[in-house]
């Protein structure tokens, strides 16, 4: 099946929104956990996670324009950190529902029957319940003036991982966590490992 | 289990990398084909694919500094296309084998075993095998000065899409191709379908 750009153009918003998101892949889904100046916790659910680097250990995400609705961006502005928090199975509802437009008075966590668990190394809040968390510091915020949104960029301080298998290399087995994998916008799948393939070399071409 | 910040310091360069690249989730592996100026294919696998915008149609992907081995980011900035090439099942194995780093002036296609399909929108050649392929314009490469990668983001001009359920809404069953998931730097998942949940709204939390 051939999809020509005009074929992108003629297609109806919300269904071009969710065909384009679907095409690009599977992601990794996360819940971003900030807390306000005033001392609000927030949580929303970010698909955009990518790799910079891992010497110092940089990850970025997509933020989408500031809001009133969307308070993360806003409070990582102002206090300059944020967690990430991974999702697994148990936790995939809850995930979902905080993607909700609620007031910027109110907490997520409180809403969708999350826990907040305090960090010591930022007043960002963990999710207790995600099995694998992380808490960032702001390092850079990229404009994207294309579309007004931004790669927000920060470097890890501090991991909490749960029981799963990690490899002498390095490698984290987060499927034994359970770890979902997101797709378009409300979609999710289940990750079953198949393989790992030795550094490639030109030898192996022969 | 708890790392800190020192711990990850002190880790050995490999491991963290390896670390760092896994915890931070799985994502879609594509692999970018380009054309040289001097019309030499390159086949390259990214796994660092974010939804940019629907409309107009953006994605992005995070490019290493450009090397000698690394043609891609050239082969983009002068031609001002390429490629995306969904990995399946069946040509994981050729794709990962693109990885290695061949000679500028060999093709990867002839190297690994996959064959080159032209397009009809650009000259950057499209993997036959892959299942879900699109062509994009180069629109802008923002530089990522924190550590020489850059965010490289691109138009969608043309999407092949093989046999697989497109549900009325948009969303695309990518899982039925037998896409896979990456995580780390070797690792690949099998993804199947678990759910999709209706849009998140104030009163779904009652």
């Amino acid at each position: 099946m051939k999809i020509t750009r005009s074929d992108i153009e003629s297609m109806q918003n919300r269904f071009r929104a969710t065909f384009i998101n679907s095409i690009s892949g599977y992601k990794s889904l996360n819940l971003v956990g900030t807390r306000s100046m005033s001392g609000i916790s927030n949580l929303a659910p970010f698909n955009s996670i990518v790799h910079i680097g891992s010497n110092p250990p940089y990850l970025g995400m997509i933020a989408r324009p500031q809001t009133e609705e969307h308070q993360t961006l806003k409070n990582i502005k102002e206090t300059g950190y944020y967690t990430l928090n991974q999702v697994h199975e148990e936790i995939l509802k809850q995930a979902h529902q905080s993607s909700a437009k609620y007031d910027a008075n109110t907490s997520e966590f409180t809403e969708v029957g999350l826990t907040e668990q305090a960090s010591e190394v930022s007043k960002s809040p963990y999710v207790k319940e995600s099995l694998l968390k992380m808490t960032l510091k702001l390092v850079e915020i990229i404009p994207i003036p294309l579309n007004g949104t931004s790669l927000v960029i920060g470097e890890i301080q501090e991991i909490f991982i749960g029981d799963c298998m990690i490899e002498e290399d390095g490698y984290v087995h987060i499927e034994e966590l359970g770890s979902i994998a997101s797709l378009g916008l409300d979609g999710y799948l289940k990750a079953n490992h198949l393989t790992r393939y030795p550094y490639a070399t030109l030898k192996d071409s022969d």
